[in-house]
């Protein structure tokens, strides 16, 4: 559809992609989703509107795609020698995600409108599934060093440690700081019951 | 404040407060928040406004009241002989309220609620903290089992394991069934590490 020449790096989008997208999620943070618009996105990151319509095709396309490839949200893939350090390293990243301004607040803004819209929940979806795929290096490390049977399941270790996090700090608006992290990272390798 | 002789069996709120925690839990998951009138909570539930507004002075109030004391979300505490089979039956009652109806899509409109409105986000809270405080058996249990330490923390587990059910469910948008809750548990009870 879009042939002109890219003078940027990226593999898809026009070269200002990542100032578009910074400026998709920071309005998207300050106020919600309904007060995001493709010309105030535009506006911001003082691009024409035509040129995100010729990207992304509507709203929810726009934020799916900054959801998935802007800088704000990029995703740490820890390699300090050991599944507990980097478990314990991406267990602080996200905790410093959903504590820190402004992807606190952008993350509400996303969860209260996927509610509503289908679209917004199937990027959060692709932005999870994405997520997990580029941490893959970290599970397959420790399958190699032996700290992980061959055969676990790193969608499901991810959904204890994340959901962990997610549920006492979005769901149950409760407080946590990154030296939560190690004790919860304990539990989960070593186990909750008690050893005899 | 209020001086009737009540008729029902209830510690507090009127002798039709189960039918109207129904009327508004049923009128949120079908419409969401912002349908959500304590004029229709009434007239579905068959009561004058104003019975309600006695005991609730705002619909936060009244949801709040609904989530924690309503029979629909009635939370189960298993007496299964081991920490194993209870937290599985935990975490297959916790599946089940999130995938079945009316419970799934109450969620999702609580959820959707909560980023804009503090008061209901506290709610959610006290709500959470309710269900620990009337689960605290099954972990007390199994501490004179000699299955967790007696310092282990029942907030920590059920941080784990509900909010391993939580994310994969509600913010990955994925599927789970029933039989997806052994697994989880096993996990969680013998710890993600390969035993040498």
């Amino acid at each position: 559809m879009h042939t002109t020449t890219h003078r940027g790096g990226r593999a898809s989008g026009p070269r200002d992609a990542e100032a578009i997208f910074a400026a998709t999620l920071g309005l998207l943070a300050e106020g919600g989703y309904d007060a995001l618009t493709v010309e105030g996105a535009a506006a911001r990151s003082g691009v024409n509107k035509t040129t995100i319509y010729r990207w992304w095709r509507s709203k929810d396309e726009l934020i799916g795609a900054a959801l998935v490839d802007s800088r704000l949200l990029e995703p740490v893939v820890p390699d300090t020698g050991s599944l507990e350090g980097d478990l314990v390293a991406l267990a602080r990243h996200i905790i410093g995600l959903l504590t820190g301004e402004p992807t606190r607040d952008l993350v509400t803004a996303v969860l209260a409108a996927a509610g509503h819209r289908p679209e917004l929940a199937r990027h959060a979806k692709v932005f999870f599934a994405d997520r997990l795929s580029k941490e893959s290096p970290v599970f397959a490390r420790a399958v190699q060093r032996g700290e992980l049977a061959a055969d676990a399941d790193p969608a499901a270790l991810m959904d204890l440690l994340g959901g962990a996090i997610w549920f006492r700090l979005v769901i149950r608006s409760d407080t946590m700081t990154p030296d939560d992290a190690a004790p919860l990272v304990r539990t989960l390798l070593s186990g909750a019951a008690r050893s005899s």
